[in-house]
């Protein structure tokens, strides 16, 4: 059940060991196992997950040697014996959860993000900075004919990941949703998403710029924490009470704390970002008597993640991006690390 | 990683056509594919489903020559190469859903027996009228270890079943459920399973045995379809308003439709039971005024399995059975017919 | 704690006895109770149900003489002594619920609606087609300041109701809802509350003028019932699969039953219309195997109603009108009997 | 509608300024409001929350004089004109929310401990420890017939608060449930509750005499904290990967965040104790990968408080008290203050 035209090796970058030499070079293409697809990767984004991956400065040990990247899409080209649903020339995206056991009590409620025997694209597994990529037909992403492979590629996991913390914060149409950190690479989808569900959208950010890339993206408020002298209480007052939801893609420990505040009594603080070892506070005899409820959110699951796609296909959500050569993978990540990148790279893996 | 004990031919119960001869015969074992189990079936349960197989009256063909059986209690003897979370020795179940594609839809949501492909055991799967079966390892039912495997195989439809069915009628603890035909196959493990879960049960059914078997499941209120002059009446006063949920294992049409009156005001009536042709009928006025819900629930998913045969294994639903030979079953199916039948048959399958 | 301005007498419209003349003539203004509010009503929107109050055509017996009217906005101008959250000259709605006892088990649970000593607008109390009007303050909808008191008098009952029915649809955001019925007076604020809301909207209607209103009004797939030649095939083919919710708006018994088949596996009808002595019927084991639900949908409750009022208020919902005098009711009650009437009347209580 | 007997004066405890005496003395009997009950107090609970107030070292100022308490339970004896759904001699309790505006946001969605208006037993509106208290009719209590009167007592407002808790924390029958503080007067009722929903009880605490209590109460596995060498370690094993949900009674900072830890994946800590000034610290990394939930849980509400009486009517919850006269309360908050107490006091109106 395999296309003809794969060929034996293909470009790719590898590392040897974390903080190594990031090679482009020629390795061989994998062969998938029954039931995995082969994917001819077109585009992958770059995400900094991809940098702690390579560097190795988070509790979890990746395999090495490595191909990263987990937000890969392009088209089936083979897949394994006991493959069902797919067929050669489907659109297929590589996420963060490359497959998991689908037997355990986390696999069987959906949350398989938390399946001990979680198979991590670009960490465990090797990812989307190579031109062919395998990945668990379960778990793959069901990309719709006719969506422009380049433009997708970050919906695979910061879309997905804003969809799904959006989905936890357990809103209805017309409540308030507050985006701590709503213009970055994951408030911008954030904004748009929440908009697409019928949310009333306030966003937190500084500057004037980012101010009005948030009304364009369609939020309604904007707080400038450069200007506010009291972000709780402007929140509390342009929402009279309180944002129904928030969610907090900021990294700030003091940003995540003050989004206790403001949440609305009965409300709900939605944590995405993964700040290094920094804590959530939050006052016991306020939560208690506001009734609020913090919620961690992680990646989203294979309906998450079809719906995500769904509207991103609608064109209700738009992914602005910069696209680059595979090749020059490493500029990115040196300039990643230097924090000098605005929006979101995604690599051509043909150059 | 296949166990060597296992031999290459076995007996089984096989029909080359619908309403054929019932043979009781040595075939070969099957071989496991890459995502399957073998599991050395040690009981299987006799379902009327089981007949509705054989005589090829439903809407849905099957597979022929057909082993028919879904209610299979066994050892894991060898698995497919990609199999994961099991391991040689486990006690497994082999269920209804064989299998699914995984990725569709109604997978991806929990609902894998809406599955357009899903793969059905003694149906279009051959089941657990057999020694040795294989069944895809994310649909297997994982059977605590220390199990007694007559006893549970029933669970594996049966209790799954209206385990489910209790969870769609998405009641709270101390509410009242009544369950309609509440002491036969499905009804009196309904009522067991519904006491576990902090509901108050009453049961509608006919004499004073049924009454007694009834009190003795851990039910509260019998109301005697025999002697009540009015049904409906009678439970709205028992419950003070109306059952919270109703349970609908009978197959009666005009108990169905009574159902949707003694039902509490925004409470709801699960249908569970298949009978041929029948209709619910609802009035309309009625149903807007008191907000009622009428919920259709087929066979649970992987979570509602496990959670089932947790309380079994917990001791707190029992099963009672009858033991019979495999090679009895077309007497079994003949007594069936007949409605001869009080209780549940599990066949032994060494014999 | 009450404005002086309140006149002793006041115009409305009474009748005597069940289809005995419509008076319009001066009647005593009410006082308010201790727990009701005193309004001046502007305007009131003109409903079947207002029909069928006067003809006593339904089972329950209305209050003798009547003041009808079920939909009325306006100021308060007087307050009983224990009522709280409200001051004179708020804008304020009365609705079909006028009070309800709030310590039941349906009120507790706000199902108010359910209420066994619920008081009815226009039907068990004096309503809205006349200038002063009680409420029960707890149930009176809060308008908010700036709203155009005829334009909003249809959201108070129409509008609410619908809002309600999406709710119980119990969809997400970018899922398909079927309105049946689409562009009729509840099926075109169905369509808008729909897309405010975030779903995706198929209208069923007839004719060409009801498919360019339903587009106008952000609907995206139109199926004619008098052209398509398998309606349930076509919603099947257009939904890929059928839509996640239908919200029959229809009174017709042959279209109710049709949604019982073009609904989506696990998804859900809703009823709402008020079809007299029709009947839902559902195939049971179509039901059981595709998992389905049909729920009755009566009028919203207190925070339906802030929740639809908010959506009107913010202009995503317009509500198209015409305005005549309420001296003129009696000759409206006559158009509405032969059909004659298109879109809403809403009378000017000072006229 | 008043019955006759009701005298002019009657016993009550009083302070007139914070920390001040606490008079044991005739004081008149209040008239019900037109929304307010009179009801006879023949019991009242003593709780902290009371020692609180007379003390005012809490944030919120109390009505001064007051007469504290807000477990009463007693008998309607009187009622204002346009209370709904109670009649002269029916059983009611006081609760801590006396009464609250009903038609804000909050309470339109039951969250009616959150309304800006809520009226506080004991707090800022007279309470339970005086032989006449009012109380507003639709907050008030019902209390089944047949009740004793002194054993419901504290289920007005310990009962309530832990079965909400439970409710909070989101669990289905057969999981588990972490009680931190399990043999306490809230931890005894949570063990108690949550075996009547159906759950798993653990139960944290500290000596042999409470594990047996705890046994007693009917909880599964008992963690002592003073032998235990990993508490977090220990949880995760018995409950085979972490509790499902948590009840935070104890009020121990450290507790509190040990419970973030032996939650399980996607499971729910629920705080409930209120340690003044403490803070609930969660990792943020953990939280957001393993996908937990920190919820605050405050009062009951009237559906909360009709479904915690009815467990203790149907003899499913126990409450052990210890009875004194009402002149005896002096002593009892002197105790209270020095940490003497086991156990629950309820005071007898009549002495």
């Amino acid at each position: 059940m395999s296309a003809h035209e794969i060929p034996n090796t293909q470009k790719a970058v590898v590392f040897y060991k974390n903080g190594g030499d990031l090679e482009f070079k020629d390795i061989d293409v994998p062969q998938p196992k029954p039931n995995e697809l082969l994917i001819n990767i077109k585009y992958s984004g770059v995400c900094h997950t991809d940098l702690h991956a390579w560097k190795g400065d988070w509790p979890l040990a990746v395999k090495l040697p490595l191909v990263g990247g987990h937000e890969g899409a392009g088209i089936v080209v083979a897949m394994g014996e006991n493959v069902k649903g797919w067929k050669i020339g489907d659109l297929a995206g590589v996420k963060w959860l490359n497959g998991s056991c689908m037997s355990c009590e986390s696999c069987e409620l959906g949350n398989e993000s938390n399946c001990p025997e979680a198979d991590l694209s670009g960490y465990t597994h090797d990812g989307s900075f190579q031109q062919y990529c395998t990945a668990d037909a379960v778990q793959a992403a069901k990309i719709p004919q006719g969506t422009d492979l380049a433009e997708v590629a970050p919906i695979l996991c910061a879309g997905i990941t804003v969809y799904k913390a959006l989905k936890s914060a357990n809103l209805k149409a017309g409540q308030w949703v507050a985006v701590s950190g709503a213009c970055g690479g994951l408030g911008s989808l954030a904004v748009q998403f929440a908009r697409a569900m019928g949310y009333r959208v306030l966003g937190i950010d500084g500057g004037a710029e980012k101010e009005q890339l948030f009304l364009q993206l369609g939020g309604e408020v904007f707080v400038d924490f450069r200007k506010s002298k009291d972000i709780v209480q402007d929140i509390l007052e342009a929402t009279d009470g309180g944002a129904h939801g928030v969610i907090n893609v900021s990294v700030s420990e003091a940003a995540i704390e003050s989004s206790t505040r403001y949440v609305r009594a009965n409300g709900t603080v939605v944590l995405v970002g993964l700040p290094g070892g920094a804590y959530c506070k939050s006052e016991v005899f306020s939560q208690v008597v506001r009734s609020t409820s913090i919620v961690g959110s992680y990646v989203g699951n294979r309906a998450d993640t079809r719906e995500a796609l769904d509207f991103f296909a609608r064109g209700l959500v738009k992914s602005p991006i910069k696209i680059a050569g595979l090749s020059e993978l490493p500029d990115i990540f040196d300039k990643m690390q230097k924090g000098e990148i605005v929006g979101r790279y995604v690599v051509d893996t043909s150059r």
